[in-house]
Order: C-alpha cells, then structure tokens, then sequence
C-alpha cells in the first residue's frame, strides 16, 4: 500500500522527494493518513488545514491537526475562509463554496511555501463514486477515467501540481493503518465535501450494485485505470491529427483542414473537436454528446459553406477545403480586400481606391493594347484586368455585390450567370463574399476581382483607350 | 427510425439489398417488427422459427410466425430443436442450451438458403442491459461496446454475418409501430432468452438507476457507441503495433520483440496480449484483467529469461530479446543445434556427428597451422574451431552440457567461468541451453560452439596435428 503511494508520487506525479509538498489536512481519516505515511516516507511536507467555519466544532477540529502536525513534527499552516459570505455573493450551494475557496487557499499557501504540489486525500472509494456518477450522468472514456493522480494546469495553478496520491488506496487500509498507528481522527469529515448526490451513491447505490455484483467496487477502479490508459493512447493520436490538419490557431478561431478532419476515424473527430471547444473555454469538461455529433454531422455534409452553433458561442463555420472553430460572429478576413456593404466608391481614371485590409485598387489609362508593358503582361495575375474604354456605357464603380448581380463572362458566349453563384463555384470563401469589390458600370458587373472578367467592354486589336485595373495590396503606406 | 435500420444494415454491415437475409422470428415483438420493417423496405427476408418446445405453447407460437410470414408473402422455414437432450448431454444451463441450438440452427438454414446475415432483434433496451451486465462483472472499454451491429467472423459461420439491426432502436418505439400497423405479437417471448441474472437487471436494477439519472438508459446507449469508436481506434493502433512487433506466427506459439512491446503505451500492450491469447483460445473473450497485468510486469522486468502462465494454457515465455506466447509447455527449438540430454557421442576425427534439427559437427584434420586454407580462415564463423591435438588429454566428445560444467575461455587469462552463466551472458535463447551440443574432452568443456572456445587446447605457431571443426545446417541431406 505505501509502496503504492511512493510509486504514483514519484512515477505518476514525477514529484521530487526534496521539494516541499502542501498535504490539505481535514482531520479526517484520509488526509490524516495521507500526512503520516509521507512524512513517515520522508517527504517534505507541510500540512495545511483549511477552517471553513461551517459547524460549532470547526475550531476544535483546527486545533487537534495543528497538534497532530506538531507532534509529528511537521510544519503547519492554517487559514480561516468566509465560506458563507462567498456562497451568498456568488449565489453557488455552500458545498461548492467550500469546495472553491479550499482549493483557491490551499494553492496560495502552496504558491507562498514554494511547494511543489498540492496534495489531497481522495481514496479509491472517492474514484469509484465519482466513476459511477460519470456514468450515471453520461460520459466516455474520459469521464470514466475518473479523478487523475497528478493534474497540472489545473484551475488554481498552472505550475503547482494537484496530486491525488491515495486514488487507488481503499479507506478500508487506511482504517486499519489508523488503528494500527494508534491514530484518532478527531471526527469522520468524509461527508462535508460531499454534495447530497454523492452520498446517496454512496450510502444507498453503492451497496445495491454490490448486491449484484460483489467485486463491482473493485471492478470501477480497474475501468478507471484502463480506461486513463485508452484515453492517453487516444490522446496521442489527436495529437497527430492535430498537427497534421490544423492551419491556424489564434485565441479566436481555429481552422482545420476539412477534408483531412472527415476522412479521421470518428473516435479522433470527437476529441479533436472537444479539445477544439476546449480552445475556446478552458477547462471546459462538460461538452455534451450531441453538440459533438451536431459538428461532426454537420462537417461531413457534402455542402461548401455554412455555420453551426456548438455551445456556449463557439460555433463551426465551414468553407469548401477549411472549416473554422471559433468564438467570433463573423471570422476576421484581414487577407481578403473587403467593401463596406452599403458603399458605391467612384473610380476614377487614372486614380486609386483604398480599399478594407492593405488593398488598393489602381485604374491607369493606356491607348493601345501594344502599351501595355511586357513586364504588366508577364505578371499579369487575376488581380488585373484591361478594359475598352469605348465600350463602356458610364463611370467605373467599386461597390459590394447586391442580391440579382449577374456578370457575362468571357468564354461563355454572352451567357450570364449569377454573381453569387459564381463566387461559390469559383470557392471563394464564404465569409468574404459578402463584401468582395465589384468594378461595376452602371447595373453591369465588369469584374470579380480574383475571379472572372466580364466579356462586356473586352480589350481587342481595335482598342483605342484602354483602362488598366489592378488590385493590389499595399500595407506599406 | 425506419431510415436508421436501413442506415445500420447497409453502412455498417454492408448487406447487399439483393442477398437473402435470414430473420430469426420468435414471435415477439421485437423480430416480428424486424420482419415486417425489412419486408416493408424491399430487403430478400425468409422468416426462420427455431421451436425451442419448451413451452406448451411453443407448437402454437410456430404456426403463428408462419401464418405472420404467409400473410406478408414471406418465405417461412421452421426447425424444431431438442433443448432439453442437449442441456442434460452437454450439462449446462437450459437457457445456455437454447441460445447454443438456436444459433447453430439459424446459421444452417442460412446457409442452406444461401444467405448473406442472419438477422436477430435485440434492440436498444437488450443493448442497454448488456453493457450494464458488462459493467457489473467487470470490464474495459472492449465490454462497453455491447453488442455489435455486425460480427463477421462468428462462432456459427466465417461467412455468414451476424447482424443486429435493432440494436439503436428502442422498445417503446417497436411497441408503438406495431400498434400503429395493427401487429399483434402472439405473446412477448422477450424473457425466454434472458437468464435470471439479465431479468433482475431489466426488472430490478434498471429502474434504481434511473432514479439516480432520469436518462441513465440513453447515457448508456452512447457510451456503447463512442466506446465502439474508441476501441475501434485502439485496436487500428494495436494492428500497427502487431505488425510491427510480431516476429514469428504459428499455431502454437507467436513472438514478438521484447523491448518494442515493453516500450509501447500500456494501453496497447493490454490489447496485444489480449489478442494474442485469444490467438491460441478463439472467440475468447473474457481475459481478465488480471491476467494481462501479470503478463505485462513479467514482460517489463529486467531479466534475460523466465516464463509465466496467463490463462488455459497459454504461457508467456521471456527471452533476451523476444517473448513468446504459446500453448506449448516447451518452444520447438527448430533452428537450434540440439543434442540429446543424456547422450554423450565420440567424436571420430576425420568424421561426422549428426545433432538434432539438421545440424551436423565435422571433423578434419591438418597437420600445420598454414594448412588451414585461405577460404577457411575467411570464411571462419563463429561455428568453427581449431584444436591442437596433442594438447588433447583425450578423445573429443559431444554432449550437452551438465550441473558444474565450467571452461576456461581464451583471453580470460586461465580463468574459468560456469557454462551455464557463459551461456546466459551470451544471450544464448534459454530454451536452447539445455540441450546445446558441447565439445569436450573427459570432464573438460573445450567449446561451446556459436560462443566460446576454451583455451585449454589453443592451436600455436608450434602446432603439428590441428583438429578443424565445423558445426552447420546441412538440411538437404
């Protein structure tokens, strides 16, 4: 049983025997155990109770671990909480107000002390209820795994451990250990943390599940161990995944490559998408099932473009190669030159236009095709167009596209078709299209910038003004 | 609901709509709704009854599924099973027998028939019951998958698919279908198939679960699904793992490399063993826990060799650099040169010794040390020796070798070492050693061939009459 203990603190939790560890003391039997048997062992450890002021007997109860702690000789530190007072201002159940402000002051003792970890007495009796309420409620594997030997970040601290040494160490040996040593625990506090579900799991489900099947307490641990086992292993292939399909990741949106992500067995989906939640709101455990597989259905549907909410305003935006995860309305699309919906810019010739994110747009004026300069020909891109002046039947304006906008382009024989058809053919990225600048004369689209030309005013040998249109990105000025 | 059988049937079994399906009808509710809703979607159905005549009813409850199948222009076929003989010859449980009669049956009348599945009912509600089942008497994430839609291979068929439609497909819902289309099942049969155990879950259990967790039946269902997808995952790994480690296979024993296995996340080690045992006991599937941890801190100790039984007769066995699992008592030693334990062969000189496995020992003679030729001394291994014959006390024999043997190798300066330490320290395969062929002179060991020569006979410049001698595979003659 110690050598247990000695095996998940210096294997499991990697701690180190010469640094000083915090032990929260309740006065219980486990975290009384717990303290022994360390020090016994020779570690470093400080004890630490926290007085949450909740019963008549809490300051005896303070008393009788600093005196524990002070026979054993070892060192001891105490605090006294307002577990009320927060419980009413935050509007949380006492319970949970406890639960808060022990963890939150035993990681600032731990932080004052320089320990190394925080330690606390959950036994496997604890992990088994806490397995069996996972599986009550809903869970996977990671529910399943119940409570961690050693968690790090947890939610007080991002570099003192919270280790849980006694998961596998039943209360059954440790009241034997207690009674061997000649130890009292001043009272059983077991209870105090623990909400009225649990201790009706406890005291009433528990036993009935034993009736059916003896060894089923035993039989939750192991499911717990192998099942932190699996998930690590699952992990790693997330992991994998992750790296080999994401293209972006910023505090306020992810981004995936989408065909990559569909074609991951299911397992990896969801646990690629959980901790893609997870991104967004930290330590975030509770993602329900269904907002899982309403992404994952969502993501396999053979459709370019769209948006799904997850939960709690993370929502999926998919494209036609990349699928987002973000917390954002709308994505930012700082590369894509961007027009205000509601503007109609006029463009003059020569001149330019300042447009969204760094881009320009420069008309010029040439008088014949053959002025158009070998080096403009060679690094023609499709950010640049030629237009007959002569067949234009007004002024060039820039504007963003509006619901019926139609455009002829070259090479379809004077057919039409609709702007925003073409921008979904052509996979523009849905979140730009919206306020993608169209050079416009009158109701006619002449160009989709990046895309497609209208055949409209085309340039021919015939020319004789020609304007010359090019978009292009200057974020030096 | 109708959309999510079809989905299961032809995604996750990949039945062909055009292949007879063999439905097992026992007149209850769930498979006459099987029946019916396959019949209704255009899938090839035969109904087939198995007449347990258990019953007094049971002749009864037959002509009912044939008239139910008649009326739906269904193709019926009947057989009528000897439960009880069969439970009282085999002496096991009736319902075991029944079970055993039934599916054995239903998998002759498919393939008599040519079919592609045989289909059975169980639905959510049996899953449900199952994986809790599988919780209570102890299981990791291999057990929480329940039932499978599709099991191909089977222990009735390697051809024949076992499937189960129904297996998302809750009661409640069959009952309302079948009211809507006016079925009325004869009786509800549910309750043969179940033993005792299973009813109480159903009935007792199943209902004080959900008091703790109005959805506990649903939750369940869904860790069947992500724990399918999960162990699916797991054992793509654990094939890549196999692949990768597994250094021989045969019917009796597989080998796989020692540190690769040991270096490997715990989690696949676990599944590796596991398959591996069921290599030697098919369609075993109740490997205890227990059984794999032994097996794996037997394989993670830092020892040469050993070996350790895990289950019915399959063994692990530990050597320097591989492990073995087999169903021998003993590895065959096939490659090795092996010699009779209690024989002890003169050695003729010229002449040749036969040992075990095709092995033979040569010796020649030369009278000077230049004599040995050119393409000898090139071509000299590890399984050739030279000897100077006068330094001999006496005739060369071949034995193996015996408690105390000890040699003086070259180079250790006259000191000598056991041969059995010699033999360990050389990683010689320990299930060799025992019988590993030794030259030697009276009590005198002079060679361990493939390791060590002794210097008790070294051949010098001065050497007039040198014995050569060669062990090797002479496996064509």
């Amino acid at each position: 049983m110690i050598e247990q203990i000695d095996n998940i603190l210096l294997h499991d939790c990697q701690i180190h025997k010469t640094e000083v560890l915090l032990v929260g003391v309740s006065g219980g039997p486990d975290s009384l155990f717990l303290l022994h048997v360390l020090n016994k062992n020779g570690y470093k450890v400080v004890a630490a109770h926290i007085n949450h002021k909740l019963r008549p007997e809490a300051d005896e109860e303070a008393r009788f671990v600093r005196r524990f702690a002070e026979q054993l000789g070892i060192a001891y530190t105490g605090r006294e909480v307002d577990v009320q007072g927060y419980a009413s201002e935050r509007k949380i159940a006492t319970e949970e107000a406890a639960r808060i402000l022990r963890y939150e002051t035993l990681f600032e003792q731990a932080d004052r002390l320089g320990a190394q970890a925080v330690l606390v007495g959950h036994t496997a009796d604890d992990q088994v209820e806490t397995i069996l309420m996972h599986l009550l409620r809903g869970s996977g594997i990671s529910g399943l795994r119940g409570m961690q030997y050693c968690t790090l970040p947890n939610p007080w601290s991002k570099h003192i451990m919270l280790a849980r040494p006694l998961l596998s160490t039943w209360r059954a040996d440790i009241m034997r250990y207690l009674e061997q040593n000649q130890i009292n625990p001043a009272f059983d506090q077991t209870n105090l943390d623990t909400a009225y579900f649990r201790n009706r799991v406890r005291h009433e489900l528990l036993p009935t599940l034993m009736e059916y099947a003896p060894h089923f307490r035993q039989n939750l641990l192991r499911l717990g161990q192998v099942s932190r086992d699996d998930y690590d292993l699952i992990q790693e292939n997330v992991d994998a995944a992750w790296d080999t399909f994401n293209t972006a990741q910023e505090p306020e949106y992810l981004a995936f490559h989408r065909t990559g992500f569909t074609h991951l067995p299911p397992s990896i989906q969801r646990y690629l998408l959980r901790r893609a939640i997870e991104w967004f709101i930290p330590g975030m455990t509770d993602v329900d099932f269904e907002c899982i597989e309403r992404g994952r259905n969502f993501l396999a549907e053979d459709k370019p473009s769209g948006q799904v909410d997850l939960m709690a305003g993370v929502r999926l935006i998919r494209e036609a190669k990349t699928f987002w995860v973000t917390s954002l309305n709308d994505l930012p699309v700082p590369e894509y030159p961007q027009i205000s919906a509601a503007e109609s810019i006029f463009l003059p010739v020569p001149g330019k236009v300042r447009v969204n994110n760094g881009w320009v747009l420069e008309a010029a004026q040439v008088s014949k095709i053959e002025q158009i300069g070998a080096w403009e020909k060679a690094n023609a891109d499709r950010y640049q167009a030629w237009f007959d002046m002569e067949k234009l039947k007004g002024p060039l304006v820039l504007r963003a596209r509006k619901s019926g906008d139609r455009i002829q382009p070259e090479g379809l024989g004077g057919h039409s078709i609709k702007v925003s058809d073409l921008m979904i053919n052509q996979k523009l990225p849905a979140r730009a299209r919206r306020k993608w600048p169209l050079v416009c004369c009158g109701d006619e689209v002449l160009w989709v910038p990046g895309y497609r030309l209208s055949s409209q005013a085309s340039v021919d040998q015939g020319s004789t003004t020609i304007i010359h249109l090019k978009l292009v990105r200057d974020l030096g000025t």
